[in-house]
């Protein structure tokens, strides 16, 4: 079918990519018009537009536009340049990492001026191009139905489900990435105690995270891409332990927090990757001033720290 | 090969129907001994034995034996009555769930005796019979060269890994349980925070664990079964929320302080299980006695408790 | 100085009551009428009054109120009634557990309509009324000189400070809760361990709280609430674990998350609470049918759970 | 009375001069024995000791030994050094950080040659000698009541308690030290919000440190310590985050791990200081290996790590 792939970031491209190559018929749109005419250039059912007036001109109503964008600002000005140009009946697709509540009001809003919207949380990485994509999809049904062509063709098979009223896709996707985290910082732990440990230099990580990939309680694709990892630089050298976090994480634990659900374990994931940003974090200083204090310790000053490795 | 598996329990029991299957001669002997009959019934290359005399006598040496009894004091109390009757050269495995210092301290004993020792951790529970058996092996070389092909019979092809020197396979093993609570963890909160949430009475659960093992980054074995479990009790009400611990969880917190290692994750899931046998800890009173103390805070006695569900 | 209290809750009664006693005249208001007449029926300089309108008709302006409601709706619901009662100059205190986001928000609503507005964190329980309140308060300083005389009555010597711009009352005084939080976590799981320890039965819990308060590095007012808990119940026997949370804790871990600051700590307390209130907790229901699923292990059904004590 | 002090670092020290300045007869011994003499030459009740020997011959039996060294092996070097030269009926001490099994060991090894033990923790820091020190004594109670009036001179008034059996005192002091390290963390974590916070510039930390404690739920000794040190240096740029640990923090996580226990808050605390002092640790490497496999995330290389400040 005939759909608008609006923001072609490392997501965006790769879907519409996937979409082109299944016989849909996209136009597409970038910030940056250069990627747009580049996946033109490569994929002939793709039509590279610069400005977004063109892009809804060419589109035949009821429209269909999927927006792959940055969560947040960028996602509310795009849709604020839309939707002069759309018309009832036109169906706007978030695919990004937005906040579920950021969905349910932009629902309101646009089902007020008769657009349809779809929420997708889309999980795949850049993996998905070639494995598809798993999609988690909220919104009004019958928006759901008429887009499932799009998403037999992103997902792989039993790929895409319909959560429910709008915001569900995207909330589904917020857990989805929550428990990502638990889950990495369960592997992480538990490489690093075996790193740690008398039998940390001998043992070839790759090959005990390809074991467990055979019949183990723990098999799992992330298992897979440690192995990878593992296989590439057997100790992690070559990377820094820095490590970001995106607003899914954060929105769990808020989530978890306002509906008294303990979630020990993806909060305490969360505050790793925010300490690992942090070696010389304010709380630390606290700690060290303390133990100065009451007991004399010897502590380190930051000149000290600096000098020394 | 010929082969002892002393201790028919859920997992020697499958262990010794698989080896059986794909050939090997196994003596078998239990504490209890008709769990050996029903076993040699069942299986024509299986004999049962009632005494650990007449069960060292029936094999040829130099002996292979397995032992798959629990971890402990039950372990060194088998040891101690075999020892006398095996020579120079026979073989004891440990395959259950030892802590890795023991095995360690079991390997030194016997080796000052002229017997091999191999600890070998294994994973699969109920599915290993069909699946196989993920292995984890520590101990000499050479001891662990002589069993390969019971490895291989046991495990899913690629599933055996000799991991290192005495322990190593328990260590192994030990981390992998470690990280298992981790995961099992972060999937309980995720499905916690949604149940709680607005979407949680419309979501199918087990919809969402299928679709999530859709390519999508959390995919995993443990969710395959999480699936079934919400296909079969949607909110799994027939279930009471009383998690039990084995010892490797324990030892892997053990482990991280010992050398060092932060592990916050595994250490709260540990935790967590403890908590959810308590649902009256002390800690927690404690907490209601102090804001009882400082703000007069309602607090719930013992006795309303009771009366209330 | 002459000021209206509104709300005489545990806190606002004995506020009053304090600042009565220092010689300020009370003009008091409560939701149900009978408690204001209770009070000026005691203290000789307090003023009882049942309508919104006579209360501030009672005053001379420029008019000092102080709102002592619960944090939230009732607030704002409260205010609402009051801005076309007051005139240009008068001034808001909110002495509750508000958010400090919405102190902002009304600071400037109020400062709109020349209405000026103070944010007054409020610690002491119970006690304040005998040892003291400690107040932390924001808002513009000119307000919070004019309240001086106010603060210098309720709090102990030293025990008030001016925090910064609207909000940074109730933001210090957010942060002062989660800090609580994290510290009655600490007690309470050490004692936990005392308690299960082979030194449990035999200890003194009274008797070692007061001993740590003689000189050791954890001495504290909070030490001294829970020495004084155990003398009443050396075991809190009397006590159920169940736990109550307010506002702060749950702020303070947002507040955490959003500037990307660890508080593992303060994270866990709160999720303690929270775990103190669901025995039986989805996420434990998950954690058991994975078990069940993968092991075999027994689980407790839910029928067995309510048969057994 | 007379008494040995054996081990004069920053604890034994101040204690041996707080006994001396009571009127107790001191006989001491230091590794290097010029500290021995140094204090014997400032307090005329003191004799310093260069030799074990000359030492416990200098004592009138029955003796009594109070031990201040490093915990773990020197404490036995020690102890089996002295056990040689003693009587029976002689008494020892041990006032370090030792581990309350260690205690329990030591005592059965000494009561069969007729010697006396007590374990005593110590708490109190370098403000022990103006203030006092918290004393927890564990041993039999003869043993206690000999030692009393050494207690009485070491602590402030009503600061010393019989806990019990052996092992009593350090387990009581191991806990005190489990809470230490929650309390620490709560306030380190407390103060590392509000320095994130837009509050964060304007506010005196030494301000709000001292205003806690004036009536306030978290007023402390600690947090008059926190004031003292934010007086210094308002910010701590002068300290590194690197924080220590000792043995009392991992034995009341093992402790709790070994007793079923959840203690979230002391584990997380203990591992914080861990993660302190492994700013690039291992397991966030994985984290990041992990993100760049299935996400493409840019992640830094170590390279760029040491390039950038």
């Amino acid at each position: 079918m005939q759909l608008a792939m609006l923001g072609l970031g490392r997501m965006g491209m790769n879907m519409a990519r996937r979409l082109a190559r299944d016989g849909h018929q996209l136009c597409v749109w970038n910030r940056t018009v250069e990627r747009a005419q580049e996946l033109a250039a490569r994929e002939s059912s793709v039509s590279a537009y610069g400005s977004l007036t063109e892009l809804v001109a060419s589109l035949t109503p009821p429209r269909q536009l999927w927006l792959m964008v940055p969560a947040g600002v960028a996602v509310d000005t795009l849709i604020d340049q839309l939707v002069p140009l759309l018309a009832p009946g036109d169906l706007l697709i978030d695919g990004g990492n937005s906040y579920y509540k950021d969905a349910c009001r932009r629902a309101d809003q646009l089902e007020a001026r008769g657009l349809l919207f779809c929420d997708a949380g889309v999980s795949g990485g850049i993996w998905g191009l070639s494995e598809g994509y798993c999609l988690m999809v909220g919104g009004c049904r019958s928006a759901f139905d008429r887009i499932e062509p799009l998403l037999v063709s992103l997902a792989p098979p039993q790929g895409y489900l319909y959560c429910g009223a709008a915001g569900a896709g995207h909330f589904v996707k917020m857990l989805h990435n929550g428990i990502e985290y638990g889950m990495m910082q369960a592997y992480a732990e538990g490489f690093a105690v075996l790193e740690a440990s008398d039998y940390g230099d001998q043992l070839d990580f790759a090959a005990v995270a390809h074991l467990w990939n055979q019949g183990s309680v723990v098999r799992s694709w992330l298992l897979e891409l440690l192995e990878h990892a593992f296989t590439d630089d057997s100790r992690l050298q070559q990377l820094s332990g820095y490590v970001a976090d995106s607003g899914e994480g954060r929105w769990t634990v808020q989530q978890a927090v306002e509906t008294g659900v303990a979630a020990p374990v993806i909060a305490l994931s969360l505050f790793q990757r925010f300490a690992s940003r942090q070696p010389d974090a304010f709380s630390n200083r606290v700690l060290a001033a303390l133990r100065r204090e009451f007991g004399g310790h010897a502590v380190k000053s930051s000149a000290e720290s600096q000098a020394s490795p």
